[in-house]
Order: structure tokens, then C-alpha cells, then sequence
């Protein structure tokens, strides 16, 4: 597969749709990214880097950390996770609230944002530096060292955070937060975050396109089974409620962040990262979304 | 792949499921049905087919009818096909009002009943003869024409389908259903009644699995993106309300009904068919919903 | 007082409100009626009639209805009929559906269509003649005979209600309806389309001001105590989720139409009719709701 | 009317009812109130002060006090206060959070824990010292100084408070709460905490009954209009989503509390509270309720 020319075609194609969508502005501190900017980096298992734009330039992962912190949950607890949150689309926003009000408080799947909370709330019970050991990991999965969390975004986040207070409130009163919530809150935050490249996160989503094994090592994380079920959540509850819509048109298992980043993966084949801030009503990324499905259109590979 | 022996251990570890769940209730005449049966066909598509138990009994199809009116409508319709009815996931169970009232009346998708009343519109509205022309379709897929629907399942649907024409006529209150809701309706439930067997499933199923070719024929139906597509529809929208665990734990696209039927495939590799009569709470067999996650644990292969 | 004068103020002073509104459009047969009139019709128990405007030009009662056949299910099964239908405002539109869904199919309330469907049932099972018995009675309420049903109206409700159809189908659908469907419809239309004058419509809501008696009559239709019932379910329910706004204003028990008509009452003192086509979002006459707050106003007159 | 001999009845016949219903479990504090009490008092206007049981043993007044603080705020903003509240029951519980999210977070009324919210939110904006002020105004109602709130019980709803936090923040996440969150909940529990007996309540609420004239003053509060309009409130939301249960049966205005206190009044001739631990589960009192539906059967004195 020729994926240089494919990407080098798929950049001249997103181009024109360069103005569509808005920077994320309900996080004040993210709304002061230059709207303008695309990056993507390819990474296929069997050797090969390809990468094209501002594929290098750090950005906030926001929800792509939920895929991290789920499998470090997912490491700990087993099975036995899927009874503190489940593994169906929502359908509705990633804030909603209503379901929780019929469903007793327990979250859908854990790529929402009430569902990372029970995911933070595990992490933050089990774990001596939850901060650090989540941290260390991203850089584990990535390779390299050069990943932090960013102390401005946090405090803009829980500055603003009311919605999030709102969910992890309305869970907490179901007794399903055994922790202090400003504590998991400033957890999750921490998370969300976190900024990365779009090298990096391709990088570090290579366990999932090689089922679990880290390349170039003999370390398995998870199971192969284990990683495939991440793969098909992803696939199924990935882009909030547009996650039927993503699956339709791109056909691989992802995940995005309003930060305006995609991490993607074709199992057995490669890892990918895209970035382009602007985000539509959804929270994904307009050119983000876009560079997926020429690639899958592009390689006539999807995993269907 | 030793399917044969796979399908033999398969029915083994199935058979201590048997008493589990329920045949439908609310269609009487599907109630008449003999629970404790089961029956699996997997067809490869390199050549080989496999088979178990009661393979070759007729059944219902009722829900796994949506698929074959659903891909007769993109046909005929292409891309626009989804101006009418989207392809999100609902996340509420199968005949569910609510979320149309919040959605003016466009359903979430054509694989629950909402969104099959749209695509049974349209085909009514488009083909001279609505019915002779899906049977005739779904004959050519199956390769036999011993092929028919159940005319007391129709009539039985009719007399308890309180809620579905609950459901129509709130979409119709919305202008969305052009024909007479009568009319709509009895073409509706002519689909659902139809009855086939697992083999024949099976067999018709092989245009998923195959990218659009019959095999041992040149023709294409529709192109080999929207077959994909179609796979991707499956997988996320599926089984109602568990699409997710059902993806979570089978992870290959696939269509239940509430006759207790699941076809299914594996791109380029198999499609299948397993039936067997009790449902669980969310409508789905539970001995072929375990029946799959068997086979793609014990063959290892899942497409994510 | 001086209801003479102040029913003058009043016409004068709703007057500027004329254009306000629309006539109600998804009954083509009520759309035909000229939008810009306004009637009044007081009736004092004490004695005394004052009427201004077009207060005998007849008008689609519609819910309004929905008062007259809810007596009559009240003398007929006692307080067993809130087994059947709550008392209870509904908090949502008059033709939601959301609220059935959590609360398997039992009504709110007999004020709103879902409510008076089960009002309807319970009259079309007990009476022999429903169409003519409840005409009679309501000609009875009214003191006199020139009271009709109009045929055409009723024809254009049933070819465009299909929400109507819809909530009717919902609540069959969870057991509570026991007659067919297109009776107990044909039934509902009927009475919806029964055409008054304020002045006939002043005259009947006399027993609600009167606690059961006719004027001029020993003869007491319910009990006081169950009277009583029937004025404060109208209060917190007569106007669809307008209700509060409602009895927050004008502070007196009565119950509205799309038709443009109000009903009301003051207990022990009198009853009213107002009519103008023009009604709100909510579905309540816009000059007619204006009219009476004005009246509780001027008089100081509210039940509170 | 015999006042006297009809509380010794009512007395007499809702003993029988004692053990039904249970203490609010969910705030601690409360919990441990003596479940089996019962005290009622009874002030006509005219003079004559009735009372029973344990009629001046204080208990915690809870949602009580959202009438006290909603006519403060009525009084300071005027009509203008309800663009920020509405006037609606919500025919949801007092603490749902979902019709919030379909209305962008403005809460239906004052007499809901959203709708406090709101009105907390304003005192605390506009009054120097919100809490004492609060007091000072309840204690001029009431007659007399020995009125405060329960410091344990604050500590306790703050501590276990979880639903109320999130109902805050989802409102504050529409921009509808001005002020830091912990101090507008410090306040409100504040409120709720406030210990009166059945005596002092009752004199407090003759300002209702008497529209907006405090007995044996000239002082005026709020407009006799705007009285009205707080007891139609109160009539059609009082009572959560068991006020048209509550205006059905028993016919004048009122307001109840998690703390078993009922608050009511008839207009122009009595106001009554009525206090019994155990509490049914839409949060009412269930001998409470009981004892004000034998009042105005026994009196035969309703507003309707």
C-alpha cells in the first residue's frame, strides 16, 4: 500500500474544509489553539512512519485518554469491570444526564464522561499515584517521555466544569463514587489534559492494532480477547453520538477528543493520529473525521 | 480452520443454555413455536459448509428481514436513503417512542421498527409489487425459492401490533410516511413472517461477507463500499439495545430477530446462521448470541 | 358587582390583543373558521346574564369535551376511575407520548387526549348509545337541544390525527383499551366536534359553580364533594402544561380548547364561557386566557 | 364551625394510619427523629386557635421554607422573577434532573429543589445578610424569636447532599446561578434546616390566608394579587409531583416538607399546619396529607 501518496492526497483533499466547524469554547484555555491546523501520522505495524502536516505539534488528547484509562481499569479489575459501567452507545450527548436518571446512575460505556468517572473513581481507589501511574503509561504505550499534562487547561476545565460536577453528582448519589469527588474530578481533568502529538498517539495506540503486544517487545498488555472488546467498544462508543455515523462512513475502531484529535487503528495493519481543532456539534473533529474516511475509502480497507 | 469440529463443540457448550429466556410472547403465533431447539449453518466462502442441530428447520426471520429491505432501499435510493433514516445506534429498546419525539419523528436507524417502516414506505412507494419483488430478492440471495411468508404470523402480528402502529402513526404525524399506514404496515409485517432456514440464511448472507458478489455469479449488488457499509449498519445497530455488548463480546456484524434467528459473517471469511426460539429481556436469542461469541473465541477471529 | 361594566372593560380592553395567535392549523376543518372574533358569556348563579361580543355564534368545543364525558365516567364508576386515569397535570404537551413510556401506558390525567382515550373506552363499554347519551346529556347541562356534533370536523380530525392514533395504539398496547381502536377514535372525534355557544357552554358549566345541582332543579349530578374533585382536576389540568401559568393568573378552575373556547367557573358565584379562534403554543385561546385574567383581576374575585 | 370537635376527630382517625410511610432516610440527621408523632394547629383568622398532639414540638421545616424564601424574592424582583423561574408543575420528582435538560436548565418552579435554587440564588445576590435576613423575616411571620436552624442537620444534607449538587451545577452550566455554588447550597440547606413547630407555622402562614396582611398590623406584604398568585403556586406545585393528587383530595393551597410539616390555608378564614414524621414516597407526609383531606371533608370548606 502506497500510504505516502495516500496521505500526501488525503491532506490536498481536507484542505478546502479547513474552515468548517469551531474550536471546542465551553474550555476557555482550549479555545486559544489556532483553529487552523491539520497534522496526521500513520503508523503501520510492519514498519513504515508516515506523517504529513503538524503531525508533531502537541495538542490536549481531552477524551482520547478515556481509551488509556479504561485499559489500565480493564488491567486491574477484569471482567468484574463491566458491572460499574457498561458497553452500549449512550445515543445521547457525551454530557447527558437523562439516562443515568433511568438507568440508577450506572454510565452506558466508559468513552462518555460519566463513565470515565467510575473509571477515574477505580483508578483513584487502586492505584498509590493514580497521576503519575496513568502518566506513565501513556509514555510506556507512546515510547517516549516527553508527555505532561497541561496546568492551565485543568484550571480552565474545572473553572467551567459545572456540567461535570452535575454528572458526577448525580452518579455519586447512587453511591457509585467511592471517592472524594473533587478528587476524581481533578483526576479526571488531569487526564483529559494531557497533550500529545499526533506521532505520539499513534504510537501508543499500536497495542491496540497489534493486540496488546508492544512492538518491538515481547511485554503483553491485556489480553489479545481483551484488547479486541477495546477495539469494538471504540468502534461502537467512540465518537459519542456520532459513533454510528463514524462507523458507517470510516469503518475502524477509534477514538476522538474535543481537543480535536482522533486516535484510530486498523488491527493487524496500522495505527493512526490525526489532529485539526475544529470540532463539529458532535465534538469530532470536522477534518479528523474526514482524513478517516478518505484513508479507509482510499486503501479500500475497513475492517467490515 | 477445523469449523467442523468448532460447530460440534459449539453445540455442546450451548446445549446447558437451552432453558434459558423465552420464546416471544406478544406475536401469538410465534409463541406456539417449540422452544428448545437449536440449529447453526456456516458457510465458507472459499467453499466448505457446516452445520448442527436443527439447520435446516424453517423459522421466523421477522427482525433479520430489515436487512434485506434496508439494502433493496439503498439500492434504490443510494446516499439519500439516509436523509430519511439515520444510522446512529438508539440506545433504547427496539419499538421505543421517546427518542422520536425529541427527534421529530426521523428514526435512529433501519434496523428497529421505526426506521423499517420508513424503508417499507419508500419500497412500497418505488416497486410495482412491493412484496412479490423483496420475496423474489431474498430468494436469489438464498439461491431456492422455497421461500414464503407465514400468513397467521401476519395475521396474529396485526392483531397484538399495538405499538408498532403506535410508532407509525406518530412517524406519519411528522409527514415522514407517505403511503397509507395500513398499507405500509401489511407490507411490513409480509416481510417479517417470512420464514427460512438457517442454511438458507446462511447462504443469503454470503453477499455481506463477499463485498456484494453472489459468489459463483458476476453480479454486484451494490457497491462494495456500501456492503461495507451495510456490515458497519450491523454491527453498531444490530441487536436493538445490546448492539454494544454484542459487538463487545461476538465482534463480527450480524442481524437478529425476535424468532430467535441471528445471521451474521466475517468479511471475506463466512457468513452463518444460528436460531433457536428463547429470547432474552432485549429481544436477541440467547443460545445464538452465545453460539457466536463461541465461535469467534474458539476460531480467534473477530474483525476488530 | 358590576359584571355589566367590567365583561365592557374587558371586550375593550382584549380587543388589541386580536391579531395574536394563530387558529389551530393540523385540523384543516377548524382552520376555515375567521380568526378575529371573540366572544363572552357570564352567567351569575344568583341570577343574572351578561354576554359581549359573539357569544352565540357557535364554535368547535373540542377538549372542552373532555370535561362532559369525564362526569359521566365519574358518576358512572365512582372513584375506581382513577385506577385508570390519574389526576395528576402531565407537566408536558397535550399529545405527549415520552410520559406513557415510563409509566406504562396510564394517562396523567382525563385532560389530555391520552386521558380522555381511556374516558372514551369506559363510555363506548358501559353506555348503549354513547354518541347519543352523551349529546343528550350535554344538551341537558346546557338547557337546551340546538347542540350538534359536526360531521365535518370529525372527518378532517380522523384523516390527520395520527398522533392522535399513535397515543391511542400506545396505551392499547399496554392492555387499556378494550374496545377497537376506531370506535373508541370515532367515539373521542365525536365529542371533540360538538359545536357551542358560550352562551350554551356558560349554561352547562353552571353545575360545576354549583356544586352538582342544576339551577332550578333539585336534581344533583354527582356528589358536591365529587364536584369539588372535578374543579380543582381542572385547575392543575385544564390547560395542557399551561395549567400553572394558567391558575397563577386567573385563578379560577376551567378548561380549554384548540377550538379557541375556555370554560370556567367561579364556585358558588358563576360561570363563563370566552371564545376566540387564535390560541397560543400551549393550545389555549389567546384573547380567551387574557379575557379572564382580566375578569379575577377586575372583580378581585379568584378562588385563592 | 366547631373547630375543636373536628381536630379531636381528625385526631381519632388518622392515628390508625401511624405506622405508614417512613422517616426520609437519605438525610441522616433526620433520620432520627421519633417517627411516630403527630401534631396539628389550627388558626382562624377571625381568632380561635385549635390544636392536637404534639403541636409544639419543633421538626425540621425543609422544602417549607421555599415558600418564605420565594415571596422574599417575589417581593424584591416583582413579577420579574419568574424569567428565571417558572410558574409550571413539573410532574416530575422534586429532584429529577432530566426536564432541565430539554428546558436549558430553567427549572419549572420555585417550589421544586431546582427551583429553589434559583430564588436562593437571588437572596443571596441581593440581600446583605442573606441568612440572617431570612430568619428575621420568618420570625416576624411567625410571631416570635424562637426559630432556628438545625446546625447538625445542615452539616448532615451537606454531607450526603450529592442530588442537590448536581442539580446546581447542571442549572449553573446554563449560566442561571450567579454566585460560587458552595455558598448558594450553604444557604439553602440554611433554609431547610430552619425547626418550627405546627404553632408557629401556622401563624406565619395567616399572612396566605389573609392576603398579605399580617393579623393585628397594617403592615401589607407583597400585593393582595401577588398573595393569590402564591397560593395558586402553591396549589398546583406544592406538593411535588403528588400536587394534583393532593389538590384533587383536599382543595386548599399548601406546602409540604421532607420533614413530615405540612403547611396550608384556606382564604379569608383559617391557616393550619399539621406534622407527622413518616412520609409517603413522593415525599409528603402520610398522615399529614390525611388529617388536611378530613379537614375540608369534615368542613366541608374547599377552595374548589
Amino acid at each position: 500500500m502506497d500510504y505516502d501518496r495516500i496521505i500526501r492526497e488525503i491532506y490536498n483533499e481536507v484542505i478546502p474544509f479547513q474552515g468548517e466547524g469551531a474550536v471546542a469554547s465551553y474550555i476557555p484555555e482550549l479555545a486559544k489553539v489556532h483553529p487552523d491546523q491539520f497534522g496526521l501520522y500513520l503508523k503501520c505495524l510492519g514498519g513504515g512512519d508516515y506523517e504529513v502536516g503538524s503531525s508533531r505539534t502537541k495538542f490536549s488528547i481531552q477524551s482520547i485518554s478515556k481509551v488509556f484509562s479504561a485499559i489500565m481499569a480493564y488491567d486491574l479489575m477484569g471482567e468484574e469491570l463491566w458491572q460499574f459501567v457498561g458497553v452500549e452507545p449512550s445515543g445521547d450527548p457525551f454530557n447527558s444526564v437523562m439516562q443515568l436518571e433511568y438507568e440508577e446512575g450506572k454510565p452506558r460505556n466508559p468513552m462518555i464522561n460519566a463513565g470515565a468517572f467510575i473509571v477515574s473513581d477505580i483508578l483513584f481507589t487502586k492505584l498509590q499515584n493514580p497521576k503519575e501511574e496513568l502518566l506513565d503509561f501513556v509514555r510506556v504505550l507512546a515510547g517516549e517521555d516527553d508527555i505532561f499534562p497541561n496546568e492551565a487547561v485543568i484550571a480552565s476545565e474545572k473553572a467551567t466544569g459545572f456540567r461535570n460536577a452535575s454528572l458526577i453528582n448525580f452518579i455519586k448519589s447512587f453511591g457509585r463514587i467511592r471517592n472524594d469527588i473533587e478528587d476524581v474530578l481533578d483526576f479526571y481533568y488531569y487526564q483529559c489534559s494531557i497533550e500529545m502529538t499526533c506521532r505520539q498517539l499513534a504510537h501508543a495506540f499500536q497495542i491496540f492494532a497489534n493486540h496488546g503486544k508492544l512492538p518491538g517487545s515481547d511485554a503483553q498488555f491485556l489480553t489479545s480477547s481483551q484488547i479486541k472488546r477495546m477495539n469494538a467498544l471504540m468502534q461502537t462508543c467512540g465518537f459519542y453520538d456520532e459513533s454510528g455515523d463514524y462507523t458507517f462512513k470510516v469503518g475502524i475502531p477509534g477514538k476522538s477528543g474535543v481537543g480535536g484529535g482522533i486516535a484510530a487503528l486498523f488491527p493487524q495493519e496500522y495505527s493512526i493520529a490525526v489532529w485539526s481543532p475544529r470540532i463539529n456539534q458532535k465534538g469530532n473533529s470536522v477534518m479528523g473525521i474526514k482524513a478517516l474516511e478518505l484513508l479507509t475509502t482510499k486503501t479500500g480497507l475497513s475492517i467490515f
